[in-house]
């Protein structure tokens, strides 16, 4: 069979699955209903031959701008949406204006207080043995500050993160550390957790050790002079000090001079220059506003069987401050707002969805805490978050009770026509949905590619021109029929 | 014939020629003089078979290391070498210290006085009817001072230099003008001068006409928030306004931007902003620094024939002060000096080998010209200059008399194998022997593929790892195969 007659009878297999609990649901699954869910897809369903199933082209090229609007809308009339700041409850403003006017229900915002801290000047400069250069630098979220007056002091070089956490304490002394480590990328994300501990944790390692500071390699896999911001956070008892990471670039120079300095103090390069420590000076005056106001914005699809729980989809409102949000996450917001307008237009679905833009993920994810805290609670059939870009997805993962084994056969099998594979790993969930998911709640992961993601992630670049349209259109149609099939689900099913 | 006898053959040619003028000139071309030229080249020479040509890859490979040598070390010791500055100062000391340890002759320098400008803080918001967003912007070269206090004002928008020029005054009275226009990127870089404008003249349009400030999109072709920088020149009389460049992303923003605010205006867009122009703050706070010290470094490969015009080979040693010039035009200077070096190396040529790093060429040519006051009336016998990048060489062009048409046939087929093409269009020189070429100075140009120069150009991001060795060294190859020729040219060939 035909892919997209698959794609059709994946559809309408859910929709006579909701036939099914008709006489529980009192819905009608209407020709119309299904033909308005299929015209997402198929340009006609009336055709006696079998097309091959949309190109990405073909997709971007079609009528379906709603992910682009928001994404665009976010950036250009927004921009930076730094959680606890102005700028975030602009965004909420904006996101509850937005959500109403396409027509949802329950528009509301929640609030929550949270610890803000915000970025300040922050330079660096090489300034010996050699000619004095200046680096591109970040401060890390939670970073302590210099002062304004700077510091200056001996680099200590670990190549990795595990090399400082194995070094004696007495290397690290009242130096400046600097943890090297390139970053490369990998489809699924998977090096973030392995080359991230450098940022999540290297500073908090080197304030127990006794550094002045920390510097690190920017976790990023791009070659420009825009670093790679991001939180760290250090224990209960350990005085933060100042943590900063550098682009790539800047990062290669100081490799290249610490080897230099190394060779003349081994007096392997007489060049003229004087045998002497590599040294930094470095200038980081962010500061913490205490606790502040943040909050969720959260609307609604208000499903037709109201002891029916609610299909959760998550993305997150707030971004760094360098850049302007556009693939971490506004993409993401728009991605799953498009895919539950989508299916609001097809036709009610069964279940409630419920859509999540989570504020202050980046800092801690204080709005998928605050979510759980006040939501916890209630039952939920099934967590979904969009958080990793605007790339294509190309796999989708499982994590659903043994009741759901037909479901996911015939999810897996209306996203194959896309270029979903199915994968043999169970579903994470996401940050923001992570406390619902640990509790429980049944996830289904659409992994998107992330080969380039770590390029842009928490940089200046996370700029809408790096969203591909016909990538992000991939993704709403993708999302579209996962979220048709789960919000018409049974309670057989999902819980 | 296979390519690599070609090359062999022609640079045989080369010495056969050379051997016509032997009478007058006393020098023998030696079988171990041809072939430790050759061997630049070749792994063997002896070998029946006729191997291809070497590949980048392949030429990579071996061990040719000396233009790396010279854009690492610049980049790494020194940074970036902004005309004028102790930095350029250092450059310098570092370039005399090199080409006396590679064994040139006559290395010196030759200093001037030149008007000295230097950046000074420069930031740059959208201001309104949105929520305030940063753009990541550098001063143009030469630009006026907003003052420590900053401006704001209305954007006056214009989609190209040529929009500007035909506005009415009142267009653009006491406005900031905005000059759009993407740059397309060119492989012979001949986008530079049409889209240029705006940034040479752009400003000096707008002053005229009244404009308080100009803000030009970056006449780059990358998508990174990496402004590019250049100089801008106002006429006598004309009193100076800043002028900035800002990334292209933040250029897209803005239109987006502009965009909106005019159908807000027009009423066509009821999103609940207030009707207003598009506002921008501006600080940029640059200073001249009067006259300052500059200079050329000249270095010698001392020819056999004293009474033969000298072959003048240029790159320029300053650089803008945002990347390290590792583009721009550090791999100029070791590409120029690795093949003058290959040269003397494999036997003292006919003619002398003139290296010329010329000082502040990006602020406007000043080495350049001082070179010409000094030497400009002494004969020479044909310039070269490497000053777009060091990407691979895929076009050589001839500007040449009339008694040189066997030479430049003997050249082209001599880099044909490295994949060189031959142009139909005079050469053109460059900026630092532009002065001698009008003055009637033949040239050959070597033309570099700048597909993706404009990416990086001025901007932050012109560091070594946008160098790649493998076309470095074709570049290497290519430009010692052609000095090897012409240094050891006839009198009747060239002047």
């Amino acid at each position: 069979m035909g892919a997209p007659l698959a794609i059709i009878g994946a559809i309408g297999a859910c929709t006579v699955g909701t036939d099914r609990y008709e006489s529980d649901m009192k819905i009608k699954a209407t020709p119309a209903r299904l033909a308005g869910l299929a015209s997402l897809f198929f340009v006609s369903t009336a055709s006696a031959s079998i097309p091959p199933p949309p190109s990405a082209v073909e997709l971007a090229q079609r009528g379906d701008d709603l992910a682009w609007s928001i994404t665009e809308g976010l950036t250009t009339e927004i921009g930076p949406r730094q959680a606890g700041t102005e700028a975030e409850a602009a965004a909420r403003r904006w996101a509850l204006a937005k959500l109403t006017a396409l027509g949802f229900q329950n528009v509301r915002e929640e609030n929550y207080n949270m610890p803000t801290w915000v970025r300040g000047e922050e330079t660096a400069s090489l300034t010996g043995p050699f000619h004095p250069q200046r680096l591109a630098i970040a401060a890390l979220g939670n970073s302590a500050s210099t002062g304004a007056k700077g510091i200056e002091g001996d680099i200590a070089y670990f190549a990795s993160y595990d090399a400082l956490v194995a070094a004696p304490d007495h290397f690290v002394q009242g130096k400046i550390v600097f943890i090297d480590h390139q970053m490369e990328p990998t489809q699924d994300g998977s090096g973030y957790g392995y080359y991230g501990r450098g940022r999540f944790s290297g500073p908090n390692v080197a304030a127990k050790k006794g550094a002045t500071a920390i510097v690190i390699r920017s976790i990023g896999t791009d070659d420009h002079r825009n670093p790679h911001t991001g939180v760290t956070n250090f224990e209960d008892g350990v005085k933060p000090i100042p943590a900063g990471a550098i682009s790539n670039p800047d990062a290669d120079l100081l490799v290249r001079q610490w080897q230099r300095a190394q060779k003349i103090r081994a007096k392997e390069v007489p060049l003229g220059y004087v045998a002497a420590a590599l040294r930094m000076k470095l200038l980081l005056t962010p500061r913490s506003l205490g606790q502040q106001v943040s909050g969720n914005v959260i609307a609604e699809v208000a499903g037709s069987d109201r002891t029916a729980s609610p299909v959760i989809i998550a993305c997150h409102l707030d971004s760094w401050d360098l850049g302007t949000g556009a693939i971490d996450d506004a993409s993401g917001c728009g991605i799953i707002t498009a895919a539950a307008k989508h299916v609001m237009t097809a036709g009610q679905p069964r279940r409630t969805i419920r859509i999540l833009w989570a504020g202050a993920e980046e800092v801690g994810v204080f709005g998928g805490k605050a979510y759980f805290d006040a939501h916890g609670k209630e039952k939920h059939a099934v967590a979904l978050e969009s958080d990793f870009g605007a790339d294509r997805v190309w796999r989708i993962d499982f994590k659903l009770p043994d009741s759901a084994k037909a479901l996911s056969d015939r999810i897996a099998a209306a996203v194959m026509p896309f270029g979903v594979v199915r994968g043999r790993q169970p579903a994470n969930g996401g940050a923001d949905i992570g406390a619902l998911v640990q509790a429980g709640v049944p996830a289904v992961d659409l992994a998107q590619d992330g080969t380039r993601y770590f390029d842009i992630h928490h940089t200046p670049d996370d700029t809408l021109d790096k969203v591909d349209p016909a990538q992000l259109r991939q993704n709403v149609v993708v999302w579209t029929a996962v979220l048709a099939i789960l919000a018409n689900s049974g309670d057989g099913e999902l819980p």
